[in-house]
């Protein structure tokens, strides 16, 4: 059972508007462009307006939330870099150095970074947001990764950080994750939730290849034969081989479709929570846009279960919603397209011959 | 033979600068992400270093150039639009309506609007440039569509647009067209240039299917077999079977070349004018990023020869430069990687295990 307010939640997801949908489509004919010819934009602009229920769709604030989590599942050696880096990076992304302050920035989008269930010792220090369910998860090779209870509040606290972000005005949410070990217990989520073999959903992830390759592919299909996640019931996949952060991720998408605020999914990680959001409600799908495709294999798979075309695919494999952000110019821009291009009659332009 | 500015301009291309594209090589590597993880991104400010010659490249000013012009062939009809579209879409151009007035107003570029020949009587007004060498060119099933002189002229008008545009700030020109009938003579370009069947790079354009979709095709395969072009002599070809804003086109990524300005190209009429001015200078290409993959079937073909991997894949078909602004935030967010994010050693953010 989930919680009262993950039910809550689940209960508030909205239908996309199907009468903004149509109006959005319409408009689209009288633009002075030949039907169809800007392609996925239209499309986007279309969704657009079903999911802010208005036939005219506008972004105003943008976002990127960092989720940053833990994993005991570290100690098998599936990463190529030591638990201290998600620590390390969360100061980082305070500092606004890594990648996703410099894209953000780029683009327009705030940063909100959340310690989900670092490990690490962090410093008190303000900027970031600290629900904090543990340090770090247990080792899903071994038995599960967190008790249902905590992946019931990972869901809750990630929901919250949303809803404060989107009643602060933003109305485009990326989400991204840090998280030292986490492509392994995305792998072993995406597997447990399409039904897809081991082999075809893990990736290098940081970087790792050959004999600690082989070995990330066995803790996975050991993670899922010990624990026996079951896909009907998106929080005991989560609990049994998740990561606080890719909780913290699901309750964000969640919550942020009961408030008809549209989000951008990022890579494996990302894709991971968007499966146990659509686990829990399958409504949340038509709320998510897909920002790129990852290199990291298990990506694909997911948005495939997803139904979701990626905007980008710039060959990325970093995670912290690098991708998700760098997509949020092409969402505004369909936005943009609907709001102010010119109509054959008023622009005065001749339509299609014999037409 | 070339004119003696088109000649300077081809002798002016510089090499990309191997110096600072090492440096900008090295500090990838330094930064706190895994190497490689930003995938195309790190491809892009690696080159950009190259062309503007210094190891932390930047983009300051942004700009789509729209180069205009009519085209005799739409007498055999091969587009779904009268003629007169062209110059009621330079008008919407002018009054901010078009797609690509909303696009380059969302990625912060400014737009300049080339009258290189458009047919219809244009009123006199402000905001726009006119070379105009022609009142559209001649119909190319039947003849050169212009002369060797005028193919000149375009070129050398649409290289001091670029210029005055550099000149002014611009470091990131995006190239883009109008004019109803320019995909016919963009397919046979790309024909001549490349040496593909005509079949495989004719496609709908504006919107042509069936009956006029064959006839199209018999309309390139007419104009290739009429006038013969040669396609060691890029300029034969721009006279025999090009536009007049194609040649616009060509003459800007020459230009601006010898400026060391980084070149976003368009869809299939954009391709084309970049396979003129690389026909001219091979050189040219180092400077050329290919913003998107169009639908229409050419510029694949072009994108292949020129060995440009397109940035976006959205299913546009539009033209105008939408394309090609719509991949400038990618290409700015790049540079912006390179130049702002912290270093492990800055960031305190260890390193891979064993490393």
């Amino acid at each position: 059972m989930a919680s009262k307010l993950i039910s809550t939640w689940i209960e508030s997801v909205p239908a996309l508007d199907e009468a903004a949908m149509e109006a959005a489509r319409a408009r689209q004919q009288t633009l002075t462009k030949p039907p169809g010819s800007l392609g996925d934009l239209e499309a986007i602009s279309i969704r657009l307006a079903g999911i802010q229920a208005r036939p005219v769709p506008a972004i105003g604030g943008k976002a990127v939330v960092v989720m940053a989590g833990d994993h005991g599942v570290v100690v098998e050696g599936v990463s190529a870099y030591p638990q201290d880096v998600t620590g390390q990076m969360l100061l980082n992304f305070l500092e606004g150095g890594a990648a996703i302050n410099v894209l953000a920035r780029a683009v327009g989008a705030q940063v909100a970074v959340v310690d989900m269930g670092v490990a690490a010792g962090l410093p008190q220090r303000n900027g970031f947001l600290r629900p904090h369910i543990g340090d770090g998860t247990a080792n899903l090779a071994r038995g599960p990764a967190m008790a249902r209870e905590q992946a019931v509040r990972a869901v809750e606290a990630g929901g919250r950080v949303a809803l404060d972000m989107i009643h602060g005005g933003v109305d485009l949410l990326a989400c991204g994750d840090m998280g030292i070990g986490n492509t392994t217990s995305s792998a072993a989520i995406i597997a447990a939730m399409v039904g897809h073999s081991v082999e075809e959903v893990v990736g290098p992830g940081t970087g790792v290849s050959g004999e600690a390759l082989r070995r990330k592919v066995a803790v996975v299909a050991r993670a899922l034969a010990h624990n026996l996640p079951d896909p009907r019931d998106a929080l005991d996949v989560l609990a049994k081989v998740g990561g606080f952060e890719i909780g913290g991720i699901a309750g964000a998408m969640l919550a942020a479709a009961t408030q008809r605020c549209a989000v951008v999914v990022d890579g494996v990680i990302s894709a991971a929570g968007a499966l146990i959001a659509c686990g829990l409600q399958p409504r949340v799908r038509d709320y998510l846009f897909a920002g790129h495709l990852s290199v990291e294999p298990g990506h694909a798979v997911a948005l495939g279960a997803l139904e979701l075309k990626p905007l980008l695919d710039l060959g990325l494999r970093l995670g912290e919603g690098t991708g998700a952000v760098l997509a949020m110019p092409l969402i505004e821009a369909a936005a943009r397209v609907l709001a102010e291009m010119a109509t054959f009659e008023s622009a005065g332009v001749s339509g299609r011959e014999g037409s």
